[in-house]
């Protein structure tokens, strides 16, 4: 039995996605028990799922709002919904926590009441994006480090590789490098050293390191595994959603120009319906705070009740298949290799 | 009158796409002369374009090829067609360059040539991408600079504003720094000196800075100008490439799954079409390398003849708009602020 403490408050919308979200995924999930954390008034919303076998409310008092300064979050709010979910896990009463709140008060209060892994200087944000190979291929950082050392994209790399290995079941995902080319010469010197870490890794058998990838490599599909600083995921994401989003529109704007274009939408409708399920970004919902000692979830903000029910599923997934034991492994297993020693040898590595 | 040399050898299809595209564009421009620039064998294509009252052929026994590295392109390809067709404009026969070869070689060529403008230190790579507001955003770097300092970002800013002026005639198009946040703390410590960098042009009535922007607001059209280095540029711009190309796979795919599907296109083929044309890259194509002492435009290395004419379009429009003026003015009304007594009291401008 997984138990996952749901932060029901966070979100644009809270509870009116977050409760419904709670009682589709415990249908679909026998074996999972659900810890949900808010007010209580809010929680009780008349569907009776405080009744649920499965389920225990977990009061706390306040809430951290999308706009809250990290230091409101962290040093005032005590009480709120994102951080008594968290504590759960520290606490041991839940395997992961899954919040739709602000994304760097939640990061804080994780980082500050969980503490990193043992070989670990900062946690980074995973994400997945759908690729035209018809998988998804694990975006990190995005967002949680702005600048970043060769060594932190080295423990990225790990810690992509537990999280995909512990959903997929499959070993060795393959990781890329995201650069301006494809050529070990190419990109920032911090680029280029962490291309020899990671030469390095996957040479000692820690990593199944494919080289560097550009931007259309994340949606291509050509690594599992695409890591980078937070800056630029970020940007990446961000510019992907603008760009996915402009795209929607101009289709809907094209298919109601006139009456005769209802018409053939009307016709389309399928094809444009399962267009639409292939490109859905709520079914890639669920990003992983990775490098903590505990799973914690993040849903986008603005998810809906289907959205927010597949971050539950990705944490419940993550938490049965040993993503925590996984991340913490393969860390220990590459420490050598950020080892003082190790870096200052990295001159003598061939460059391939 | 304005002459354009045409470096006709470049790209993945060579004299195949750049000799028509030469036609068309000389039918479209009345006024514009073209110098066709390579192997006279290679050009000579029984289409009668060189006996055109308005064309000269320039002959150049190289070629460089899509991955000869920088120094062959430079050092030991004299005579190719790129570095011809940058020399015309050296020499003044022709007041901007266009070719669709190798990035890194035409950027090192044109800088070598040509120089950079006073108070330039880095020129860059400037490309439209289209917005959901109906027109396009005008983003730099795109990849001549993997690392930047804050007085770096703001030249792209001033360059970048001197090509939005040239190209549409407005006097203050607005600028926007990509950053991770709206917020003036968020991003690294490079990022937020460049904000108030920026911020200390608007002041000054050098700029019209309208403040942080995120990935998503490229394609929103939040700005006329989106501002980043190189790095970030090139992976944005790669990255939205990459999701374009999946999202027309899919939407190809869905719509021949089944006898139905393919009639349900026909009936919704206009719409298609319309759409497409909406999102054809074709029509963005041409970049601006900014901040040298002479025009040179950079085609996609893999256009065909409709997306060359483009690219040849965009460089007689900023060469008869003056563009090359317009930056020197800007550069040098913006010098003052680059100063390092400037910068060393940046640490007073409000930060609004």
């Amino acid at each position: 039995m997984i138990t996952v403490a749901v932060d029901c408050m966070g979100g644009d919308v809270g509870p009116g996605a977050t409760l419904p979200a709670c009682a589709a995924f415990l249908k679909a999930q026998p074996d999972a028990r659900l810890l949900l954390v808010g007010r209580p008034d809010a929680l009780r919303d008349g569907s009776g799922l405080l009744d649920h076998p499965r389920v225990s409310l977990v009061p706390a008092s306040e809430v951290v709002s999308m706009d809250d300064p990290i230091e409101i979050a962290l040093r005032r709010k005590k009480d709120s919904s994102m951080r008594v979910a968290i504590q759960q896990v520290k606490d041991g009463h839940a395997q992961a926590a899954v919040s739709a709140g602000n994304t760097g008060a939640l990061m804080a209060i994780a980082r500050y009441l969980l503490k990193t892994l043992d070989g670990i200087e900062r946690p980074a944000i995973a994400t997945q994006m759908p690729n035209a190979a018809g998988g998804a291929t694990t975006v990190l950082d995005l967002g949680a480090n702005v600048d970043c050392s060769a060594e932190h994209l080295l423990q990225f790399a790990v810690m992509g590789s537990a999280l995909v290995a512990a959903i997929t079941g499959r070993d060795a995902p393959s990781v890329g490098l995201l650069n301006v080319g494809e050529e070990v010469i190419k990109g920032s010197e911090v680029i280029k050293q962490a291309g020899q870490l990671l030469r390095a890794a996957s040479l000692s058998g820690d990593l199944n390191f494919h080289g560097n990838v550009e931007g259309n490599d994340i949606f291509k599909g050509t690594t599992d595994i695409v890591v980078c600083d937070g800056f630029v995921g970020n940007v990446a994401l961000k510019a992907s959603e603008g760009l996915a989003s402009m795209i929607a529109g101009f289709i809907r704007e094209e298919f109601t120009r006139s009456p005769w274009r209802k018409l053939s939408a009307l016709v389309a409708m399928p094809v444009l319906n399962a267009f639409r399920d292939r490109v859905d970004h709520r079914r890639y919902n669920g990003a992983a705070l990775l490098g903590l000692q505990g799973l914690v979830f993040k849903s986008h903000g603005s998810a809906d009740a289907f959205a927010f029910e597949h971050a539950l599923a990705r944490a419940y997934d993550a938490a049965s298949r040993g993503l925590l034991d996984n991340v913490r492994q393969r860390i220990a297993r590459a420490r050598p290799l950020l080892s003082p020693e190790t870096l200052s040898e990295l001159g003598n590595i061939p460059t391939i």
